[in-house]
């Protein structure tokens, strides 16, 4: 859909009733990022929409380079499909955007799920485009994507489970995104790491029900930033931190973080 | 096989007499860097030696950032063998490290051949570093060996012929070298910026026969490069530019390769 000017590649799965659950994806990823796991687990129930930010797979555009540019945006793309009150899952950069739009606005965001995210200026977060860069090379040279070594532990069940991820990633074969060009994926890469470098923000301006998850070891976005963000939200609830998991800890452990984010989303 | 405490992983094929043929490989290659078209053609009738430099794949010790320390360790490598005569074989930063040797060891050295490479100083060679990553992020992104927009012209025959080298490239399946490590690929990054940005190079000190190729259009050691060695190097012979090809033109044609280069080692 078009939105002054810009194309927005989108995704509506589920029920066409219901407050809508907007799903706002992690560096460098598309709409074919999500794993469908969690996306066709949540539409059995809710009426989900993943979209492709400004500039990001098959939408048009240039990427802006800070996460409020990106926010503004998708509360665009938000209100140009009609509603005027949503929910917001953000993982990873996806958060961080999340974060903003509840901040910013209050009476279009009724709840959030925060997942493998961290708030403005947390720990280690002006690290991840460096981190994600080198894993990028490190990949190429060993012939491995980089998604098993910064969403999984280097352990015989976090490997297993980046091979199962990176399997499920690949079953959607019609109508696949686009994948991010260089130059967005490098606006992104200097938008995160300028909310890495942000002052600490103290939440308490977010007053929706936040859900906050992760994997309990995670290298990208470290696992501290998921507790910091359960203890300064004014409205949080934490999943337990998933054991021997990562920044893809919500798709090692889909099953339970489905269920649980349902529970939330219908309380 | 040891030298001073360091192990080199090396093959040998081909004829056991005759002056033996080292190879030296490209910014990020390992043994199985080599296509078995130009070794294999190569080793039909000269004594063929490929090797990993110190610190790359599973040689040990760590690797040097300058050329001239991989130069001495490879002089070290072939003396340790006892060979007191070499032709030398260098591929683009492996052809860097043919010029310090051929310069330094006059004895040692008795024919050169330099693929997609250049001098000390040469045009756009301290870009290749921000090149190679560049590709490699965009590879990562696309899901494409960055070897295909790096050694490839971005044709219908040149994508062909990328495919196909990759295809090569899978068909030794036993003992196959290590992948180099991200610290040697950083060392190496850094060796290649500092050759790019050294004073030029007269290149009359290089006295023996040399043998330059290249592809006409290469984008990361650009072509003028190949045209100024075979223009500076006192006894050089230049095989024509292979048309629509770039930094991987011997690969793409290696059958013409390999008989013009055992013409020249063997005229």
């Amino acid at each position: 859909m078009s939105v002054d000017g810009v194309d927005f590649v989108h995704r509506q799965l589920g029920p066409e009733d219901g407050v809508p659950l907007i799903l706002l994806i992690h560096l460098a990823g598309n709409l074919d990022n999500w794993d469908p796991r969690v996306v066709d687990g949540l539409a059995a129930r809710r009426r989900v929409i993943t979209f492709g930010n400004r500039g990001v797979g098959g939408s048009g555009g240039s990427t802006p380079d800070t996460i409020e540019a990106m926010a503004h945006d998708a509360v665009r793309f938000i209100r140009a499909l009609g509603f005027d009150q949503v929910d917001l899952f953000g993982l990873s950069m996806g958060g961080f955007i999340t974060q903003v739009i509840a901040e910013e606005e209050p009476h279009l965001v009724r709840k959030v799920i925060l997942a493998g995210t961290g708030p403005a200026g947390g720990h280690g977060i002006d690290k991840v485009p460096a981190l994600a860069v080198q894993a990028t090379i490190k990949g190429t040279l060993t012939r491995q994507d980089p998604k098993l070594s910064l969403f999984f532990t280097d352990t015989a069940s976090g490997r297993r489970a980046g091979r199962a991820l990176l399997q499920r990633l690949e079953e959607r074969t019609d109508n696949r995104d686009r994948d991010i060009s260089l130059p967005s994926f490098r606006a992104q890469l200097k938008a995160v790491r300028r909310w890495g470098r942000r002052t600490p923000s103290d939440l308490s301006a977010i007053r929706q029900p936040a859900l906050v998850a992760n994997g309990e070891n995670d290298r990208m976005v470290p696992s501290q930033n998921t507790i910091g963000l359960a203890a300064r939200l004014p409205r949080s609830e934490l999943i337990p931190l998933y054991p021997d998991a990562g920044h893809g800890g919500i798709f090692q452990y889909h099953e339970d973080f489905v269920a649980r984010a349902l529970g939330f989303l219908e309380s």
